[in-house]
């Protein structure tokens, strides 16, 4: 066994398609690109490909670092790497960034070609089930007709587990981490929130907001704010601030007083520099909307019988916001249908961010079953 | 046993202090105004009286109605009456609207005389301690030595539970529902994030709306809508709304979609449409800085050796805001100074507003506490 190294320097690349593709919202995009990198090498079969799908936040850019931005370090670095649980030695890895969003891939902040303006609001309602499709056309491209396996976090593990729904011959191996089989109330009572708060800022314009040279900084700085708070668990917020005071007394103000209070607004500001608001609506939505299992009256196990995927789903502890139950309720329905299915729940604080950590017996499960996938 | 009853028709009286109020936050009211109401009559010995103290949205109107609003009931009113729980046969109960509140009492909105213009921003912070002290000298007027009991839920079970360290000779028994000693980080965060609403609310004006002749109804409503999914266990949320869209399918639309998200919407444009904004920011500050045991240390037993009264702590095993593992702190320390403390940890559904609800354990517990109460 190698010391675990980066995947070193990567590049993005764009790919473009021509053929329409028809949503499920009943809309059409005529052309688009996908932005997406690659790690390791295609072999021969071309049977050791892994596609590495995002959640809400993410992006392409899952490993590595841009040779001109040696800081900017994909943000499953931790996970993917010669040595790394997923081995690029072993492993052809693709990231790609979904439709919608806005690291590079046709998203709102692209120009319309019909228009000649910013997409803006006028961008379509983009599903997880959308997406999937446009991965698979990724793949056609890349001469990929079948993956060794597709892994997720979140909504990462959402598309995932569409994969093996939607091209059921198509992915030998599913990997849902943190993930569920759809939102809970509570889930899509908090997006609600997020979304309100961008939608009600008076720099939304409607969506438009590029046109009038302004972004709904606050309302997404909101967004992020309450997103945050619920990716953490409630004891990895009491251990890394607990109720520490900036002042180490109560100055009876509206700034800064508790840490919990800067760091919360910190990542909103951050979140809200970069990121669009039009995407986080998009993203929300369809989180909001994923659920296989209702075009078959709830029946999950029903929903299921199409896979012919195995699968290892690991969910954690700590997390309040895909809970382990939910992560249950997914492999009972592969159960019901004889699928092979791992399960594993880690022991792990930091909720539903533990998705991205490097947690001991996390990375110990997932380089086990990657190990023993066959290419 | 009697058919429980209303206490009936209600009336909101008015009592003007002209001392100076010297505050924690270091500033001093010089006059203030309580408004507050009272059921059942104060006996002989003045020995049966019992306060009632009021959450972040609740004020002086526990119970009853007014003639004129026969649809306007106490927030309490199913555990206050004839042959209720807390029975005004036998209790004279007062419920009373806290400092810087906005149901009558001195507050944001009332007329600061040093300038002839509403408080807005120039309110002073109050504190639970700064509540307290208020209440005692409202118990002073009515000619009330010691209290029978002193009940709250939630940030009303802090002023109970301060009433013992500040006044531990005036008060008998301390019952705190739905409670914490303090807030966790968790707690601190959502608060924050719904004061950052209302704070960049554009018609917010540096607290100062009302000379604007606007309020900043959208960052209040946005505020009432995160509190609202924390008050509620995801469980109720799911038997409530589920995922029920109110269409039948998904329209692809930001609208109301899904039946939570109305929900919502409905319950924050109701709050928004009556509650003070600058109340909602002091009375989130007041419960962030509550932390009896900060001056001991940390120390939470050493923070309530001072008390004297007799206790009862009741919590809600779906309750996530303060989760009954917050309740058995103050109990742990409650027993290690010796004193009389009852505990219940009530099985019920509906999360931290559980306090609000008629559950027959819940009802039976407090009945039995209260009969037991010597006046």
């Amino acid at each position: 066994m190698i010391q675990p190294q980066s995947v070193g320097v990567v590049e993005a690349r764009t790919a473009r398609f021509s053929a329409p593709l028809a949503l499920k919202s009943g809309g059409t995009l005529d052309e688009y690109e996908l932005v997406y990198e690659t790690y390791g090498e295609l072999n021969a079969d071309r049977s050791n490909a892994v596609l590495v799908c995002h959640a809400l936040s993410g992006s392409h850019h899952v490993a590595g670092h841009y040779a001109d931005e040696p800081s900017n370090v994909g943000w499953w670095d931790n996970l993917i790497g010669p040595g790394k649980p997923l081995d690029t030695r072993r492993f052809f890895v693709i990231g790609v960034n979904n439709l919608g969003g806005c690291h590079g891939t046709t998203g709102p902040r692209s120009i319309n070609p019909a228009t000649g303006r910013h997409w803006g609001a006028d961008f379509p309602f983009v599903t997880v089930e959308d997406w999937v499709t446009a991965q698979a056309r990724l793949a056609d491209m890349l001469g990929i007709e079948r993956f060794a396996a597709v892994v997720g976090g979140s909504l990462g593990g959402m598309q995932a587990v569409s994969w093996s729904l939607q091209y059921p011959d198509r992915v030998a191996n599913v990997v849902a981490i943190a993930s569920a089989p759809k939102l809970s109330t509570q889930n899509i009572a908090f997006n609600e929130v997020a979304r309100q708060a961008i939608l009600s800022d008076p720099d939304f314009h409607g969506g438009h907001y590029y046109e009038h040279g302004v972004v709904p900084r606050n309302g997404l700085k909101l967004a992020r704010m309450i997103g945050h708070i619920t990716y953490l668990s409630d004891d990895s917020l009491a251990e890394k601030f607990g109720r520490s005071l900036r002042h180490g007394k109560a100055l009876y103000s509206f700034d800064v007083e508790f840490e919990i209070e800067s760091y919360l607004r910190y990542q909103g500001d951050k979140f809200a520099g970069f990121f669009d608001a039009n995407t986080y609506l998009l993203t929300t939505k369809a989180l909001d909307y994923f659920d296989p299992a209702f075009e078959h009256g709830g029946n999950l196990p029903a929903a299921l019988a199409r896979s012919r995927a195995d699968f290892l789903v690991v969910s954690f502890t700590t997390d309040w916001r895909f809970s382990p139950s939910r992560s249950q309720e997914l492999v009972y329905a592969l159960l019901h249908n004889r699928r092979n299915v791992s399960y594993a729940e880690i022991d792990c604080a930091a909720g539903h961010d533990s998705f991205l950590l490097d947690d001991v017996h996390y990375h110990s499960v997932l380089r086990s079953y990657f190990d023993r996938i066959r290419t």
